[in-house]
């Protein structure tokens, strides 16, 4: 009775996708599919697919139906049935299926090859908010042509008008250095020095920011601005060294800036995902999910989500999707996420650990409600 | 019928707690209850409570009908029950429910606002005795005057005469270093010279001990004195730095005492509780449990002890609950690992993989045996 | 159904054991059987038997019926049935009911005590090749008198030879030195210095190659080689210091050896397995296993092989057992990876995340398949 009705709750809950990036526009081909499925930059070596992965297995599984397949058509066919309906209708009934009220849309990477957050919003009867991603600001800056002694100052306003109507930032520093980075802010000099060498190195073509001193002032800059700051952490593409992604090497920083009010969101964070519970556990301004990798994990999703539900406060875990293209990503983020807390909490409740008001009112918090809360958002009507 | 044994000789248990501090004396107002069960420094931020997690969920689904209220009783109508009956009482009632039938009392920590070990012991009809923390004997000498030339022989001194009655030394190191520590011992003119810079620095009000060679210092002194080493590792409040805490970072100095016959006793562990079983694997001198994280996981605990009974062998696993202050910390690290106990290796006889006599067995010599062999406790009677 | 039938493939998977060492020559008594079922160099503490472990308890559970015995059987009543049938007999008996099809064999570690490939093969009716250890090639190099400046020529001449009709190498660089090398091939003049000074060392006794420039010579040299680079990584034995066993620690070798095509394998990565499965899912050229640690864990395989699964493509997932002594070892790593696999996948079947056929074809990728895809292994008749 407790797991049917928590069951209807979970399955009812309009999310609250906290970090997700537009779906892409588009027909997708075999290759594009595949791409899109994998955090891996090159194909799968001959003889595999990308697709035979947890991720894949769940795209046939639950995307299917959505596209009127039977559960675990074969990639063929589920492509043939895409490019059929189009890929409005796809993305459409992807979105919609997913059940999100509130997209907070992170519109930093390749945002010219997917929908932008009106899009994403208007598509599936939801609501969508910015989230700003520091470096491509300063990307921009530079681009628009800046000298280093005009940088910080310049950053700093772009990134003020850009953020005007935005309800968080976001910083990739974990792949364009790592989280050892220095925890103290850069003096003006020393950014200054920094911003000639990158502005110089881009008069080669290495447009990418990843000068660390650069990195850090534009998390510092961000941390002045107030508005809740988001990290990628662990899982991700080879870009990164996971090593340098455990979240406990940014304690330091957590300390610094604990008294700024300025909350930390720690995005996916797997295989660190306990450590970041227990970052969010001791430090009143650390938040955390599990996004990327509940979408990655597929059928095991549900034992990485217990394992954030161990030291982590309730008040304190979020939900997101993470996806970028394929609105498969999308849809999956929220599937399996629902069917995940459904699973795991119910099984508490089953054990006589849990109440079952407990239950539904902890997968209300992490699904929706901790972010309205953190960020600021209306009440749905 | 083996499951049905299982649970009644866990039931059953009187349990060695091998770590653990002494329970609150006076009443808890709301703030110093949520204060008691977090590991933060700090409140929970608006809008959230330290008792939305597995902690304050297990406290009110255990602890409750301790009091005579119903499972899972919202947190003021628990208080009001506790308010009522008094903090003796309800110690009484929970210390003697734990079913503990003797503690290993860690003196260190704020000893002035806690039950004394005989006090603990004559509160629920155990055995006592008492593990002296290192660093707080030094503390306490420094306090009682003492100069840097003469510092090493009185630590010397005054930890013989405080370790005479007591069964384990405990150290800290963790918290205020790290474990990735030098692993030999200083030598005598940097004990001299860093005790110099210590004793100078607390004329200026900075009394606790973090100086690296002074810690290391510490622990050598131990290691001389030869009663079995706890060590903090892991899962703690926000003093530690976690990715410092993992106990293979310890390598090196657990090479150096392994001919010293001095068992080293690892304390919660967690998130690095498997690496601290594939240490008590390969160390004959290493030794682990998941104290702390067994309470602060609740309705989880039972995942964490299972992956505790992976590599580490049985009979260098231990039981501790890590209570300090509300004594629902002291009965829920026993209820739970009870519990935790029963399920997984309830599961592994149900599946065919155990003998219902080994399940038993090793609950036996996780709750009580080892800690009895290693400590030189009497059997009881 | 689809539980059966997956029961039922998986029971009958002629295995390819990617990973192993031969079977031990020669009867065990108690003291030789508990050194075979342990990863420590030491005698169990007094009071204490490494046979209390989910080894030990696996091995009487699972080898004691294929010795006649029932299961659960104590180990002294093992031994002396172990002794009654003959060491030839038992290995026959467990090196058969494994069901391994095909050996890959490393013959670097004590090889003159176990069976060598052949007599792997014949014993159980199974095909075997070789995998060789590059650093014993170069000790044995050293061995047959060699000057630093003939080292790095007749290391590779030599390791040509010995490749001849291997399948793979192996490099124990995680012992050695830790996975945190200098990614970058050492020039020609530091490793003529580095061989004239580990030379000189070997006149004073030490053998043992762990100079770390010959190390990544020795690695280099192998990629040079072209076959698949098998590694060592994670639980082993007491020479290791596991946080320098993390995989990521790799990482700025695997860039640069990426554009060789040489598959590079990691071994083991308890407990770094999900952080080998993040490499395996970025990396075209990584493959991993869980091969030590499901023999080491038991009861608790399951949930380790469920961990693997989460990331990891499953293209890129092999089967090994390490088994290096007692065929027990050998035994339990099939037995046990069966059990787990079957369980894990036969759960999402059930759950119905995961078709039935797609169960049973990656237990048969992972099982087989891969292995004889990356190795380049005939099919079997």
């Amino acid at each position: 009775m407790a797991a049917e009705e928590l069951r209807a709750v979970v399955e009812a809950l309009r999310l609250v996708d906290h970090h997700v990036h537009g779906a892409a526009t588009g027909e997708l081909d075999r290759a594009g599919f595949d791409d899109g499925l994998t955090e891996s930059a090159w194909p799968a070596p001959e003889g595999t697919t990308h697709l035979d992965s947890q991720l894949g297995f769940a795209v046939r599984r639950w995307c299917a139906p959505v596209l009127d397949l039977p559960p675990h058509t074969e990639p063929d066919a589920y492509l043939a049935r895409r490019k059929e309906l189009g890929w409005t209708e796809v993305t459409r009934r992807l979105l919609t299926a997913a059940g999100v009220g509130c997209f907070l849309v992170e519109t930093g990477y390749r945002a010219q090859q997917i929908l932008t957050p009106e899009q994403m919003a208007q598509t599936c009867g939801a609501t969508a908010a910015e989230v700003v991603r520091l470096e491509t600001v300063a990307e921009d800056v530079a681009a628009d042509g800046v000298d280093a002694a005009g940088f910080a100052d310049r950053f700093a306003a772009v990134l003020d008008e850009r953020a005007r109507r935005a309800v968080g930032l976001k910083s990739v520093i974990a792949y364009r250095h790592g989280l050892d980075f220095d925890p103290d802010p850069p003096g003006p000099g020393q950014v200054r020095a920094a911003a000639g060498r990158w502005l110089r190195r881009r008069q080669t073509g290495e447009e990418r920011l990843a000068d660390p001193v650069l990195l850090r002032h534009l998390l510092w800059t961000g941390v002045e601005h107030g508005l809740p700051l988001q990290f990628h952490v662990g899982f991700g593409d080879a870009d990164l060294t996971l090593y340098r992604n455990d979240p406990s090497l940014m304690t330091g920083f957590l300390r610094r800036v604990q008294d700024r009010r300025v909350p930390v969101m720690l995005l996916h964070c797997y295989p660190y995902h306990r450590t970041a519970g227990y970052l969010a556990h001791v430090f009143p301004h650390v938040y955390c999910d599990v996004g990327l990798a509940v979408t990655y994990t597929g059928a095991r999703s549900r034992a990485v989500v217990a394992e954030t539900l161990e030291v982590a406060p309730f008040g304190k875990l979020l939900f997101s999707s993470d996806g970028w293209g394929p609105a498969e990503l999308h849809h999956l983020g929220a599937v399996l996420w629902r069917r995940a807390v459904t699973a795991v909490l119910g099984e508490w409740v089953e054990w006589g650990e849990w109440s079952g008001a407990d239950a539904v009112r902890v997968a209300q918090m992490v699904g929706s409600g901790n972010a309205r809360r953190v960020y600021g958002l209306e009440e749905p009507p």
